[in-house]
């Protein structure tokens, strides 16, 4: 059995602040203390706000191509220039402003996950972590150093996908267990080797966790009990470098 | 707060087995009666077994492509065969053998979903369900008509993605509500509108259901309470048209 939970009384989150304690805290007003083997997912956004990966817009000044763009599609041509820069690569410029890139850190997804709703004040911009997975660990470290159990940690966000219409929560980072759970070699209930051979733990975590996280509501964090966890690793290294993707 | 249960005792499925009676028998072991707002996810091998959606290999003559792919990549023709009956378009077929297509429904997934691993026996292929919203639907239908309250019910798969390593499971089907909840012209916290419009409740529920869903424990079914549902639709229709997609 799987309990999710989200914690009510986690307070809007400003740079600076102590992230874990705001948490454990809001957990502790519900009765919950993290255990061995709990999971806490955690909205890229609150962690960006805590670690100061936040822009005021009236900051950045708009090169010629954001100019350009925001121009013809009616944008804050700011907020585009942001975009452009957390972009390694522009997988596509779509009609209506909206930017498909992937990111520094080889996530696909809209506007390079740049964030205008929902951020502390009119004229800022929310970032991604520089590092979701040591964003991750960190918090994690800081939760176990508050008494926490050796607990998993999953940094989330929502992104769009192809093919289907939709947002889903995916991880960016996780800590304290394997994003995969891997089951190559493991036989089926006939012997038969598994065809599925290696599962997204993290991200049906964080899709999991997204349940509850009502757009509306701003959740910005979910207890999950119950999930089997395995080995470590960082989301960082599973993601497929272009070249070896098998889907374009 | 939302929690997940995988009933035990429910057995091997096979052509004509009244798969509602099987899980709501399961259900009610676990001293679980399905109530209003409740989901039942159940995995597509189940659903296509009940239906009779499985093929003697013995029964397939494999056509020139499947034999010289099959004999390329030491496949078996008849499953390569099948892979490619099943299939609308193949978007690649890779190193390896595997097969990335769209199928008549509009999923873009490995070998079109055909399944050998669990299959009821050797020498036998699982095809999707011809309809898997209307699978949904039916076994809704089933589970009300044995006195469940009006729930939703999802029929998932285990699926690749671009991008990333590792597979979620998405919701091939759904009854009972819609598989977007959408948010346009709600205001955030702040008064802004949302930025994320659309988010894919089927899909996150299927994920959630997998996480429960290891692959060598052959778990066909997951229940779940606690998820807010609202209004009703098809998954067919959140497929986007492949000129509509954003991401390639």
């Amino acid at each position: 059995m799987i309990t999710l939970l989200a914690p009510a009384g986690i307070p809007e989150v400003s740079p600076g602040d102590d992230l874990a304690a705001l948490i454990a805290h809001a957990l502790a007003g519900e009765g919950i203390g993290l255990e061995e083997g709990d999971v806490l997912v955690v909205t890229q956004k609150v962690v960006s706000k805590a670690e100061g990966r936040v822009v005021e817009l009236a900051s950045v000044t708009p090169g010629d191509q954001a100019r350009e763009w925001a121009e013809r599609w009616g944008k804050d041509a700011r907020q585009v220039e942001l975009v452009l820069r957390e972009s390694a690569e522009v997988v596509r410029m779509a009609p209506g402003g909206l930017i498909i890139s992937r990111t520094r850190h080889g996530f696909v997804c809209a506007n390079a996950g740049v964030d205008l709703s929902n951020a502390p004040s009119e004229g800022v911009a929310v970032l991604l972590p520089l590092d979701p997975d040591a964003s991750a660990e960190r918090l994690r470290g800081q939760l176990v150093a508050r008494g926490a159990g050796p607990l998993g940690v999953v940094v989330s966000d929502t992104f769009g996908r192809p093919w289907r219409e939709g947002l889903v929560d995916v991880a960016l980072g996780c800590a304290g267990f394997a994003p995969i759970t891997d089951w190559r070699g493991t036989p089926d209930l006939t012997g038969r080797e598994l065809q599925v051979t290696a599962t997204a733990t993290a991200d049906q975590l964080a899709a999991a966790a997204g349940l509850l996280m009502r757009k509306d509501a701003g959740i910005p964090a979910v207890w999950v009990e119950g999930v089997a966890l395995e080995g470590t690793g960082r989301v960082r290294d599973t993601l497929r470098a272009p070249a070896m993707d098998l889907f374009r």
